[in-house]
């Protein structure tokens, strides 16, 4: 294997908001040259497959401004401070869908850009679920869904369902 | 279904690099409140499992430095301006690795992070491949390795693959 690792020279935050901390970082080549690598820092996320008594899968839908339009997910959020991510997808699950989960194992943590930011969501799996009430963030506007696994199949097949880390969750869950 | 839309009030570019370009827009919620949300523009990029004729499957090792470590990922990379996706699949593999795709479909396409990016990743599967010479991008690092769909399989369920991408490319590839 050959030497790939970057050396770290220099590092500076050129852009700091509410989501997004942006790097623009100064490296050392494993040729001995200098590079730049812009990044962006994240606190880490979870995403959770929450599959009813029926046999059913719970989606959320929700309006994402980058790419413009209201698009098909699983229950998903952010880390907060010191949080455990078992803990986030119990609590993102029962905000965003209003789903209690009596059992929750862990499928898979992924990078889902590694090209440019640190993010690591963890993917999670929800059974025995019962109903409470649905108490997403102020300002969070969603619709929950809820699916069969075949419908399911034929959504990713067909690309109706496209984000990543809610495919990958499905997949792993079996669906 | 409600009314999920958020309307753009103002854009700003709050960072240009050679890589990233920043926005933090002003939007309108759909219960008339505003919000701030700032992302990502990214050109879009593809990703390739590149399958050999005995049926082996070829990866890339690769230093990601914003996850301080090097991963193992299928090819992938940028679209150049203008470039058709299969195109780019077809240029990605035969840099990154050498072996030239007689064979190339298209898998999906995917939103890798909705919430603060507009990428979309397309995914292709390569067959009836032939080795040529890798010719890597000036700076790039990277090593080419070969596994067997068994080996590949064993690295998802462990984690060793954990690159959302690539999980993904070779799950709908049917690894």
């Amino acid at each position: 294997m050959n030497n790939l690792e970057e050396k770290i020279l220099d590092s500076k935050v050129v852009f700091k908001g509410n989501l997004l901390t942006v790097y623009c970082d100064k490296v050392e080549l494993p040729n001995g040259k200098e590079a730049g690598r812009e990044f962006i820092r994240h606190p880490g996320a979870v995403a959770v497959v929450p599959i009813t008594q029926e046999g059913n899968i719970v989606l959320v839908r929700q309006y994402r401004y980058p790419v413009g339009k209201a698009i098909l997910e699983v229950p998903a959020g952010k880390l907060d401070k010191g949080e455990h991510p078992e803990d986030c997808a119990r609590r993102e699950l029962e905000e965003e869908t209003g789903y209690v989960a009596h059992t929750i194992k862990r499928l898979s943590s992924i990078y889902t850009t590694p090209g440019f930011t640190d993010e690591v969501i963890h993917l999670y799996i929800a059974e025995h679920l019962t109903l409470a009430k649905q108490r997403p963030d102020e300002d969070e506007f969603l619709d929950v869904e809820v699916y069969t696994k075949d419908q399911i199949r034929l959504m990713i097949n067909d690309g109706t369902i496209n984000d990543a880390k809610s495919m990958l969750a499905l997949l792993l869950a079996g669906i």
